[in-house]
């Protein structure tokens, strides 16, 4: 029977009857009624605008859709949860993913799945699309080749270019934590942080944090706290190993948690509840990892000041939607040719500003429906991109 | 004053007006009003598609839009009459396409311009990107390159490739002609042929037309009629040598036109009233070359029982918009692998019949407005795919 009875479970589920179909379209925003139509959009009247951007390539981006059109690039390795599933299987998050930067973010979004885990395979293939887009996405690439892959694109490339795994979650992470020690009472320069996770998003989080002025970060991965003495830590580790950890820990996650003023958890795995107990009073628990977080909420609660999840079921839901959408289409208004630190520094900054005048250890980051957010962020990101020296627009 | 007065031109210009911000969107179909809604169309509920398409790779047409998205993909080496002007310029012809796409077939299309003119670096691309799509349509491709890229990608995709600058306009050809044909009480196997052209549209056009069964087809390249004797062909040129040609014709274009039935023109050389007034009584002319038909068909008319030509300002506008749309929806309803010589042959039958009833010499094609065409085309394209054995639904 078990083959059979999978038919009818996709067809009474309200996910599968959704997807039926996909959940994207294309649609012409010129009219196409008659032949004087079909001569203005199409031959011989398109010729006009083809030969002006030949002789001017910068009027593509105002004759085309591509100055607000990302490609959602995946190669499949590290979707959700659910690890390497290859491109096929992926591409309903990249469609979700387009959803959210059409709906959020007013911007167009295409999914590009890609049939090869090899990096310079996929530099060169995005790089040889990068003409029919104005940024590039990268999503749930698994971690190290996540970072090579964004480092030789924004090398090669002079359009944004941002791996929403990294800094998405980094810019939205800032932006509680921010609010998180304001309502604490605390200076982000006095905070003692302890990450979980030296994957994409711990990596990135921990970059953020520091530029943001956090003393002091210890990093952990599965096999204990990041120092500079530790073998066989991969460059990218190395480089976080020497650029934290600055009270010198040597042991566990567990150790370097005891009178913390942060967890920040980016990691599947579990903390034990004695761990958080043992932080410092009035502490700040960021337990991300979805769909079971390292510490259940409940149980940080008992023991902290302020708790977030990544889970929309309790409050404080770290979604990287309060960010990606806002910061394209900020880099896209100003027509900036890349994503710089000030740039997701502003998000951030930006993001904790809608909601800095109702702060409440529930509410330190504004809900993804708030319509104050992506206009925002956007309007944060492309002053700091014409500040920065990025823009063309 | 010339560098300034290209700003006032292109804000007056209509062309220029419909053309600011591009032709296209991304649209999500799924609602996103609530964190219902989000848990449906993104996290938590899209993982359970995830899971469902690894592990059963078909589920992906059923549940993301893949199955009927089509890639439209140039690298802008032979761009409308324009020539060899870059992937940014040829942008707007290509948006343009995904509109007619999109208006005329139902279809959702995404330009993909490529920033390589390598043959093997655009098949590597296009083969990388193929799980976002459910088929390609190759747009403007110099020959003889684009017979190879074509080649390969049938070789190793199992979705639809189409190149349509080859195949749509050969379908659309074979249509009239065999509209042509009736019309002056001729079959296509006593027909002699004489085409001005061995480019893409050339060689795709006779080898259609060889398939349907017409007789005797001398082919012109710009030195002259193509036959096995020739030094310097090309190898694609070699083969239509070897398989045209039956009166063993040596001489130029001007010579071979004496008695023929029809001339087809799909190049941009000119041909001499006194070659159109030498044809055949009650000769067909077809002089697709565009904005200037190799004869004027004011001209042709005196000499000819039917013209037609690629304009819209004259009778029976050859135009792919007749052809490409309806191919590909008929590919993705049938959920083709591949498109057959069969499907093309169907689909240029189907095409012919729509006017078969009301053929006038100045109506052996549809408009390309005439609602019926398309459902027409890709009903016989999906029936021909189930009968052909490359059809997966």
């Amino acid at each position: 029977m078990s083959e059979t009875t999978a038919a009818p479970d996709l067809l009474s589920d309200p996910v599968f009857a959704l997807h039926e179909g996909g959940k994207l379209e294309v649609r012409s925003t010129a009219p196409l009624r008659d032949a004087v139509d079909l001569s203005l959009a199409y031959t011989p009247g398109v010729a006009r605008v083809c030969t002006a951007i030949a002789q001017d390539p910068g009027l593509a981006a105002r004759y085309t859709w591509t100055s607000r059109l990302v490609a959602v690039v995946t190669d499949g390795t590290a979707v959700l949860g659910l690890g390497d599933i290859g491109p096929r299987a992926s591409l309903p998050v990249m469609e979700g993913k387009a959803c959210l930067f059409r709906v959020f973010g007013g911007v167009d979004a295409v999914p590009i799945a890609l049939d090869t885990t090899d990096v310079t395979e996929i530099v060169d293939t995005v790089a040889r699309l990068a003409p029919s887009f104005g940024g590039i996405n990268l999503e749930d690439i698994s971690a190290p080749r996540c970072f090579e892959i964004e480092d030789r694109l924004r090398e090669r490339l002079d359009i944004p270019v941002f791996h929403d795994d990294q800094h998405g979650t980094a810019i939205v992470v800032l932006a509680a934590l921010r609010n998180a020690a304001r309502l604490t009472g605390r200076t982000l320069a006095d905070l003692r942080v302890v990450v979980s996770g030296a994957g994409a998003a711990g990596v990135a989080c921990t970059k953020i944090l520091l530029a943001a002025g956090i003393g002091d970060i210890a990093v952990a991965d599965s096999r204990g706290i990041l120092h500079p003495g530790r073998d066989g830590l991969t460059p990218v580790k190395a480089a976080l190993a020497a650029s934290t950890n600055r009270t010198g820990c040597t042991g566990d996650l567990v150790g370097a948690l005891a009178g913390a003023d942060v967890f920040l958890g980016v990691s599947a795995g579990r903390v034990p509840d004695a761990a958080v107990a043992a932080l410092a009073p009035g502490a700040i628990v960021f337990a991300l990892a979805n769909p079971d977080p390292e510490v259940h909420p409940e149980v940080a609660a008992r023991h902290a000041a302020v708790v977030a999840t990544g889970r929309s079921d309790f409050p404080n839901q770290i979604n990287n939607v309060l960010a990606f959408p806002g910061v394209f289409a900020g880099a896209f208004d100003a027509r900036a040719v890349a994503i710089t630190e000030g740039m997701k520094l502003a998000a951030a900054d930006a993001l904790a500003a809608v909601v800095a005048d109702e702060l409440r250890a529930d509410r330190i980051v504004p809900s993804p429906f708030d319509p104050r957010v992506a206009p925002a962020v956007a309007a944060a990101v492309a002053a700091t991109a014409r500040e920065d020296g990025v823009a063309r627009a």
